[in-house]
């Protein structure tokens, strides 16, 4: 059976999670906090979370493992068969975790977990932010979903990167990123509404707790 | 015929030009700029290079249009057809990415280009670097290639990123990032040793004084 090493607040996870649920592919959670020691690194050379076990051995990051499911495994297709489809769709992937969630990702200490980042940080982030939600509105579709009519890889970026990068943006710099996107703001309360979403976003929340008590005690 | 919108200097231009010259796919190649332009947006939805324009339209994102060459393309593959195999190979190409190029990448505009970078935004990508090679370490083969006994799209990555990245470790910390991986050196000998390769150099020799003429008068 497919195993999932990582934990339940990791919003790379649960783009993993929500794929499997949504393939309805039967699979094992390995609780997995990653970090830096000779164990964690044996499963994850960059000791990052999610990491999927499989026969053979592990496949480490998200994109990847989500490409691999596609290919190697049953269920509803999250990817178009057609080649100049599919890749918009992983642009749209692209562009979201590069110019969104990775910028976002820079002031998530201090967005969430109390803590201070230098201005320098902010300020690049901001920008990188603007620019990554302009890229969104242009190429997105939101006809409803992010590529077009249907549920792809590219939802599952945009919902787990987009929560938290709009709590980045206001209480770090008073901005609601989604203003011009109203459909992109529809969009996100659909996806939310899924079962499977619900499901997930349940697991984070009873998650939660545990986890911000880990950082309150490392900080 | 496909069409590589970008130019020359840009690693990322390069390893797709690599790819395309590899795979022995005929190309033309479009002068292209970028930035942040209505007309360049039009091509490239954050506006950076390269862009590949087919039939149907634009792809953007090097690592999409990588995957969009094996999946629709003739010549010799690029990534191994077994899924977990294939994985690793992607896995390497990510970790290249997004823990050694982009680290690196906030330091170019000060390692190459005359211009200082703040010590905040530089002291983290030293520290994001460092463990961006401890990875490669961990991970990659060098058997002699990255992922093993074949030339891979881990390959590009590898070559047109360390070398950057290498620079920016030596510029800017003093530091031989490839210091305990000899194997990785011999390797980045070898590679920039193919003809493709020399051919993708002899262009970028040729295209520097001109971009160099251009950030001197954008300062």
């Amino acid at each position: 059976m497919l195993k999932l090493y990582g934990f339940s607040v990791s919003n790379y996870y649960n783009m993993v999670k929500l794929a499997l649920l949504e393939k309805g592919l039967p699979f094992e959670e390995v609780p997995f906090y990653a970090g830096q020691t000779p164990e964690a690194l044996a499963v994850s050379p960059r000791g990052k979370v999610p990491v999927l076990g499989v026969r053979q051995g592990f496949i480490n990051e998200t994109s990847v493992i989500l490409e691999y499911l596609e290919q190697s495994q049953e269920g509803p297709a999250l990817l178009p068969a057609d080649p100049f489809a599919r890749a918009q769709v992983l642009a749209l992937c692209r562009e979201i975790e590069l110019y969104i969630e990775l910028p976002a990702r820079a002031c998530y200490a201090e967005a969430f977990f109390g803590m201070t980042m230098p201005e320098a940080i902010k300020e690049k982030s901001r920008a990188e932010l603007l620019l990554g939600i302009g890229t969104l509105g242009r190429h997105a579709k939101f006809a409803p979903y992010v590529a077009g009519e249907s549920f792809t890889l590219a939802d599952l970026y945009f919902m787990y990167s987009l929560n938290l990068a709009c709590g980045v943006g206001e209480k770090l710099f008073g901005l609601d990123l989604l203003a011009q996107l109203p459909k992109a703001k529809a969009l996100l309360a659909r996806l939310n509404e899924m079962p499977n979403a619900q499901k997930v976003e349940a697991d984070r929340q009873a998650a939660l707790p545990a986890f911000m008590a880990m950082i309150a005690a490392k900080k």
